[in-house]
């Protein structure tokens, strides 16, 4: 049967996350898509995710496949439209109710695994610095104040003042490492290294997007990362206590890493995380 | 007493429009703020806003003036903050509950006006050209669908291919000229004629953003106008039909103007609309 590989874009706010749960505990992105394929081809099928995103986490180019017979479907339009293209639209004719939406339609090989076959994954996490609240990017962005103290102590402009020592720390999580620090409890990876291939910091105004880039990522990696160089560029978290968090190696005791964990700050909220794209 | 002028955002969803209203229909920008100060500082006060926004307008620089005496707070606070930052934070902590936010206060001369001493004023319509409905930016942007119909008459990317066309199309409204066609039924602006300083059109990816400076603004002009120059470029509306549109002027007799008037296509849905900028 041909395969598939869709690509996603989602809202977060409007999912309990990629997966399809068993209870009825709300939409999966997964759970709709599979959904819209059954009302549209009356064919029961399973989506393949390139990545599991959580509750919350927002999507511009999630990635998966799935395997589906359009011939009767290409046969009754007399080749009109291409078999890709009627499946995106067919899809998204069925997705009207929700905010998810297909962008694009591949056929792949048969032995193309939208997960296994990822070489890496990308994803964008946005940060407001700014006094006042940034109502029309709300529900997207990370608002951290800016307040008088900050301006005093790194600046007129805050962390933003402090781009290029973000960028310097960032860069020293570059390359294949143990990530154990940044990792959330219920972390189903067997190990705690990844390799990390790249990581960016723009600025747009008054907004940083940072973009990380790797092998694969650990159970709130991102968010946990993300919360960590705000708070060294803000002051909350000292460099050698970050430095703490880089020198986990596999060989690092249970206890010292659980005394590590401990200093970790807390994850930056899921708002402002986007599943950016997925590399093959 | 001293005179701040404000600068606001907000999202255009939330409210009936800028202007307070007598019946119960809605929040207003203009109460929701009133109401903000008086629960600040005990005073009755009437904010002078640079331009009426209709409902659903977003906004992410209007301004408006008020007459406030503050020296009490002052006083309490000894100096430790500005008048204008102290303004500007009060006000949002009694804002937390709208979609709206003070993102600047500036003290100005008592004969200053928000209104009447504006030279121009800029709005920003935001158009995204592609298959899929734009999830992210949803309630943000006018979705124009990207359809094989459309490719096949314009090329791949629909209506950005003409995006030169669009702008030499734009560059025919600009200098002092008859808007009167661009104009809705209740407009109480005694003329049709405005200046129009500028007319950009930016591509950004399949986004579209047309920003228009002018002299002031007719009501519902900019998304007549936008309407237009998408229907334009689309292909609905002709070159010759447009022309009629610019070649409006005071004397034109009634009866042409309404036949005009009819041939103007439907205004672009106020999602995409944003009341940009003031210039003093």
């Amino acid at each position: 049967m041909p395969r598939y590989l869709l690509t996603l874009e989602y809202d977060g706010k409007a999912f309990v996350g990629w997966q399809r749960q068993c209870a009825d505990v709300g939409l999966s992105v997964q759970g709709v898509l599979e959904e819209a394929i059954f009302r549209f081809c009356g064919q029961k099928t399973t989506l393949h995710g390139a990545g599991r995103t959580d509750r919350g986490v927002h999507a511009l180019a999630q990635r998966a496949h799935v395997d589906l017979d359009l011939s009767r479907f290409l046969a009754n339009e007399g080749g009109r439209r291409s078999p890709e293209i009627l499946l995106r639209d067919a899809l998204n004719s069925h997705l009207r109710g929700h905010l998810l939406t297909v962008r694009e339609v591949v056929a792949v090989a048969p032995d193309f695994h939208a997960r296994f076959s990822a070489k890496s994954r990308s994803y964008l996490y946005r940060v407001v610095i700014s006094p006042h609240r940034p109502i029309l990017r709300e529900g997207r962005v990370w608002h951290r104040p800016l307040t008088s103290h900050a301006m005093a102590r790194l600046g007129a402009r805050g962390l933003i003042e402090r781009l290029d020592f973000l960028r310097e720390q960032s860069s020293r999580m570059l390359g294949s490492r143990d990530f154990s620090a940044f990792r959330a409890a219920g972390c189903q990876s067997p190990s705690g290294v990844k390799d990390m291939r790249s990581i960016d910091i723009e600025l747009f105004d008054d907004e940083l997007r940072f973009t990380f880039c790797a092998s694969g990522f650990l159970y709130r990696q991102v968010r946990l990362m993300v919360g960590s160089l705000v708070a060294l560029g803000e002051g909350r978290l000292t460099e050698e206590v970050f430095d703490e968090f880089l020198s986990l190696s596999p060989s690092t005791s249970a206890e010292n890493l659980r005394r590590i964990r401990r200093l970790v700050p807390p994850p930056a909220p899921v708002c402002g995380l986007y599943f950016a794209e997925v590399e093959y």
